[in-house]
């Protein structure tokens, strides 16, 4: 580590997208940053925080378009810590779970750039949270298997995951990135043993103004609509009473069209 | 549900421990609430953000001390709201990790309280983020498990966690609750197929001031030594990298002392 190094980089959550899920240590470590560089899923509201002399750059990739690549992020984390800066990394949600933080805390560990990581909300919990939803039950949720629906590119190419395991009627399944092509995931997780009945919602941009969601049943996967990225699909018999209750609101919503359309 | 029943319940997650590290929202919530129903793991600095009128009750459980049980608890909240209170119920961490919230939606439900989840940091993702450890890593953990260590007590009384399918060299495993018996832990851990190398840690009492943590690997589990509740045990190959750097650490620090012992 040379005598420069006085600079710090901290990495940290930004939450599921609502200004208000920002943990109180993020807030105050992006109004007082000197450098910020976000990801794309971090929203304009967030942004806003910063002091008005403080260098904010994006840094994400998003969907195809030409973004900084990691080694150019971790050239400019580093290059402005060496400089005496205080830099903000800003990561949508929590930066250890599919945030690609890892490569990130190596760089900076390599070049002894000190560094904290702060951690945030990250989707799955918040999208939980949205649907009344408690993602472990003692009566029937065990546990919470937190995974994508299709595993990062590896040398062999992106993979299907490995559901074999991760499937039991006592388990809550919280996928990232869950595409669409919910005719393949139906039929995977149906081939390694999830009941068809098993209840399921899609919940997109959670905490964000413009959230949505859509229950149905694992043996109906494919009948969701397409929803906006991100989104996070909820597995589980923890989602029981939420469906019920979206099933309940939304015979009611039915009865009520039909009073509209019937009265005089 | 009756024309008195103006109040609300929010279920708001306090987070692992530090007050900076509740959300805004869960500051906000707890500022103006009448009536703050808490666990035993919520400290005094974030109940000290309470109103000055604020009634402020403990309903916490701990260790077998005699604490309101859950239909006190749920009576509590409902009766709080028919008031047209504004009631948080603050839980440790997030509060549908291991947090009993599904049974105090019921409860809401039922009684047709309008309710309201309020996501928190939960202690396994304020754990990692002290060590400063990814959960998930492209390179070498696609999913993360989060787990308890013995299943809540049952019909059958409480069970062992049944950890079959859940060993994979690509998973990170977060158990809450972990005990103390951590050499049955790694008796069920190796016969379940986990490499006795695989990196584990314990933290106690994460992001709090008297935060501890000890690293290890499976095959030595049961050397960890004792720590204050509540913890979070880690495990996975995603540990590798701070597992090095805290041996590193160490064996410089026994440097450091011979140097001082040796010294004239």
């Amino acid at each position: 580590m040379t005598e420069m190094a006085k600079g710090k980089v901290y990495l940290v959550g930004a939450g599921p997208g609502d200004p208000e899920l920002l943990t109180v240590k993020a807030q105050r470590l992006i109004a007082r940053a000197a450098v910020i560089l976000h990801d794309d899923l971090v929203p304009p509201a967030i942004l806003a925080l910063a002091a008005p002399q403080a260098e904010v750059a994006s840094v994400g990739k998003r969907y195809g378009a030409k973004g900084a690549s990691q080694p150019e992020i971790n050239a400019r984390m580093i290059e402005s810590a060496r400089r005496g800066l205080e830099v903000v990394r800003l990561k949508g949600g929590d930066p250890g779970i599919f945030g690609r933080l890892a490569e990130e805390i190596d760089a900076l560990e390599t070049a002894g750039v000190p560094f904290e990581v702060v951690p945030g909300i990250t989707a799955g919990i918040a999208a939980a949270a949205s649907l009344g939803v408690s993602l472990t039950d003692r009566r029937k949720a065990a546990r919470v298997v937190v995974v994508t629906n299709h595993q990062a590119p590896s040398e062999q190419g992106s993979q299907s995951t490995d559901w074999h395991g991760l499937i039991r009627d006592d388990s809550t399944l919280v996928i990232y990135m869950p595409g669409h092509d919910f005719a393949n995931l139906r039929d995977e997780l149906l081939a390694a043993g999830c009941a068809p009945d098993m209840p399921a919602a899609i919940v997109s941009r959670a905490s964000a103004p413009d959230q949505r969601y859509c229950f149905t049943i694992v043996g109906e996967l494919a009948k969701l609509p397409r929803m906006d990225s991100p989104a996070v699909l909820l597995i589980g018999r923890s989602l029981d009473r939420a469906h019920r209750r979206s099933s309940a609101e939304a015979a009611l919503a039915l009865d009520e069209a039909d009073l509209i359309l019937s009265s005089p």
